[in-house]
């Protein structure tokens, strides 16, 4: 028995992906809201780099006439990408972009029907990072994130989607902008410094007239994500998209 | 682009396995402890019978080669087919266990080494689902189920498991039990006298005999289906399921 009668979305990306379904985090909220209609897949892989994650890619890719169809993939590096050296996770920033724009090609190559969405890493709270290496058993004394570097690399992803012309969700300005552009303020958003909290999977900035300040709260991740795909990609909205399979009503007709 | 270069584990069922991917649910659980080995789909179809999902399953199922494989198919249906007469969802008893075993045979038929694992319906609190339904705009006055037809059509999956011997996790004694053996018990675990609140997912009985009444607590609908996977089928331990694609401290060595 196969099961993929429905389309998918794929989230491909790193450990802020994989952990995209604890907790009500975005790709079980994308799950939730596609039920019925395409299935939310979970490529998150914990660790990885672009460099680490193309071949992963290739290995995904199918050609030719599929039962199912992957409509939509969201593609989400960087935080590993901008370990800074001599971490084995670093990539140079040159080719994280063109790791990330080859990642695009391929998708397009493979099924120029499949949309993709980029999401750039979110900030880091450095001295957060730096308290949470420290805590480990055996402590780890050297940081291996820095807040320009990330933000570098954020930019690198804006740069990939520009020169591919694919849209962008900028969850590092969000985030940013939520802490109220302070690295201290990102406390409530990284668990770690690094990863998201709930609070941050859920928490960016409403930033219409009406709100006051201490109300500027919207779901980032999802909301932005679906904001994005409604905008861009307005046939996979899913209150537009059909069930696979009709209503129980139209079953006893 | 394919995404289902993971194996899959699919929740088949009515509207109680649909809403498995809200707020945490089991589906959504389910997901993510199973992240980077199964993907875990729902096949939930809101106000089904098992006569209308019967079909459904058949254009699911796919004979021969598969890239990917359904390891594990967990049909959960019975809260509809129970619907008492007039209700079109109503479907025989007989007829009811009848299309529970066709459902297994099919699913075994098609690939042998896919795993079934059998769901009672919730127990139904006829009072609340009274409420619900003359609360609604226009109010309905009949009410559709009844607490002993419900509880007759848990026996009819229990006996379908057996004659095909698939295991069952007897979601309704559990939650019967967790509910103080009370139709009025069941308001915490029932939203309207049918669908699960989040307790409803969460909350069974552990009957331990060190646990106070008040703290006999368990995750029933996660907890149970995922201990009877490992108990009749350990390789789908997610614990002990390999990854597919290896762990990032590999790709570095």
């Amino acid at each position: 028995m196969a099961a993929p009668v429905y389309d998918a979305i794929v989230l491909f990306g790193d450990s802020i992906t994989q952990a995209g379904w604890t907790d009500s985090a975005f790709g079980a909220k994308l799950a939730n809201v596609y039920s019925r209609k395409l299935d939310v897949l979970n490529r998150g892989l914990a660790g990885y780099n672009t460099t680490w994650a193309l071949p992963v890619l290739e290995q995904c890719l199918e050609r030719g006439p599929q039962r199912s169809k992957t409509r939509l993939i969201v593609i989400w590096f960087g935080a590993n990408d901008a370990c800074i050296k001599p971490s084995v996770q670093h990539v140079p920033l040159v080719e994280f972009i063109a790791n990330i724009k080859q990642m695009v090609r391929l998708v397009q190559e493979a099924d120029p029907e499949t949309k993709v969405i980029l999401i750039t890493p979110p900030p880091v709270n450095t001295q957060q990072r730096k308290e949470d290496l420290e805590s480990r058993e055996p402590p780890i004394m050297t940081i291996d994130r820095d807040f320009e570097v990330t933000q570098q690399y954020a930019g690198g992803v804006l740069k990939a989607g520009a020169d591919c012309n694919v849209p962008v969700v900028n969850v590092w300005v969000a985030l940013w902008q939520a802490a109220g552009n302070k690295e201290d303020g990102l406390r409530v958003y990284l668990s770690d410094g690094l990863h998201l909290t709930r609070a941050g999977y859920e928490v960016g900035l409403d930033d219409s007239p009406t709100k006051e300040a201490d109300q500027r709260t919207i779901k980032v991740v999802y909301d932005a994500l679906l904001e994005r795909i409604r905008a861009s990609h307005g046939e996979l909205d899913p209150e537009k998209l059909p069930s696979v399979f009709a209503n129980w009503t139209e079953m006893s007709a």
